[in-house]
């Protein structure tokens, strides 16, 4: 989603040219350029595909919706499966129109993952709870940190649900750093990306992500985290940015790679070519 | 400041006139009337002055920006002192320009309160620091949750420093009725404020807050939690509201005093004018 003004191909051929060794897709892109053709693409690009988002919006309480959001989901797992990875991404759904419910809508996400975790796991598929920012909690995903997303996911085994630490979602939150450790002793941090926190945030606060190194997170610090908890997998960017997007995608990707150098892998006192 | 376009004359006429007992103030009006005018005006109509907002932006770095805070700080006090307010609300500050540091900035927080507090205290005046939502931690106020604004009070007196909850701020969280209930258990509750979270957050997240009843807050629920944890005091709403500001301030002010019956204090059987 980085470069979504990139087809598909032009991001694989990008990820090849600047060394990028792997990709989180986003389920648009992948229909939009065909199932199938993708996973085939990415595997003989010799890219790793690290996570499929997403899966979720598990919070209706209409049977019809609530059924339809589970068929949804259904076909994710089949789809990550497809792409080689094993981690489905899940962002939980919002409040439904009129309800004031925090605490039901996160109950009827726990429901819905005692549905699917079970069918991800006959697909080698990993569930990845992913709490957003509080200032989604109504819109978007009540699951607004990482110590909700593992009550949710403790009563599954780890194989089948884990989390997502995002530092944009968590890096306000001074109790973050003792729920990645308790993630990590369980096996269940599942995923981690990496996007900065920028003001003044915009209109719908949806894409604003920052740039690496643009904003107030320190990235070398989370990551700091989720190693000491144990966490090998891949680190992706995920930057939701309306001005990175009005850009060419190939430029934006080789300055993403050059911030992830300088902010994320280098140690401080490196000589680094941004 | 949910009707700062009416004068303090007009302000202080349209509460007696629609009944409502007691009024927040917020320093820049106060100091546009004049502070003893403003004074005289309220306890001359009547009206208990519930808080005076705001004191706080304690994260300088700089010396000398420190020094001007902690001067203004006492300002404020002297200011509540002279209203006849009890309570100065506190809002901590961002992240200083260019600093990733929040622990740091918290820290100095803490530091700055623990010269204001005995000073508040001579002047009959609690400080009640008022966490905000962490979409606002970078740039406004680094203090986020109940949780963290109790750490820091816990240090003091409750008599000295206590917490303001704004349903707006914490609605989201799943920890802060049991947080209500420890700052209640401890006296340290010095402050109750309703606003209701709407959807799509404006440009700056800070003039969309929603008129009690159009949002996702249940305003009894968060008054329970309150007065199961002992607070007797005013209940304030605060609504900063571009839509508000812009229509005539004894229209919003009495749609406010009705919004405040439906959803605050009848109970949900009884008949009520809205």
């Amino acid at each position: 989603m980085t470069v979504r003004q990139l087809s598909m191909p032009e991001l694989v051929a990008a990820c090849v040219q600047l060394g990028v060794p792997g990709v989180g897709l986003w389920r648009d892109p992948v229909h939009a350029h065909g199932l199938a053709a993708t996973a085939e693409l990415v595997r003989d690009a010799g890219l790793t595909v690290t996570t499929l988002c997403r899966g979720g919006f598990f919070t209706a309480i209409d049977p019809q919706e609530r059924a339809r959001a589970l068929a949804g989901n259904r076909r994710a797992v089949e789809e990550a499966a497809t792409l080689g990875t094993d981690t489905l991404v899940l962002v939980s759904g919002g409040l439904p129109a009129g309800s004031k419910d925090l605490r039901g809508a996160r109950e009827r996400v726990a429901d819905a993952l005692a549905e699917l975790g079970p069918y991800a796991q006959r697909h080698g598929v990993r569930l990845a709870i992913e709490p957003l920012h509080p200032m989604y909690a109504a819109d978007r995903c009540v699951v607004s940190t990482l110590a909700q997303a593992l009550d949710l996911a403790e009563r599954f085994p780890a194989h089948q649900v884990g989390i997502t630490v995002d530092t944009y979602h968590v890096w306000w939150d001074d109790t973050a750093p003792r729920q990645i450790a308790r993630a990590g002793a369980a096996g269940r941090i599942h995923s981690f990306q990496l996007a900065d926190w920028t003001t003044p945030l915009p209109e719908g606060v949806l894409n604003g992500r920052g740039q690496l190194g643009d904003g107030t997170i320190d990235m070398r610090e989370w990551k700091g985290y989720v190693e000491a908890a144990g966490y090998t997998g891949p680190i992706e960017v995920e930057l939701f940015n309306d001005a990175l997007w009005a850009r060419d995608g190939r430029e934006v990707l080789a300055e993403t790679a050059g911030r992830f150098v300088t902010h994320v892998t280098s140690r401080p006192g490196d000589a680094v070519r941004p």
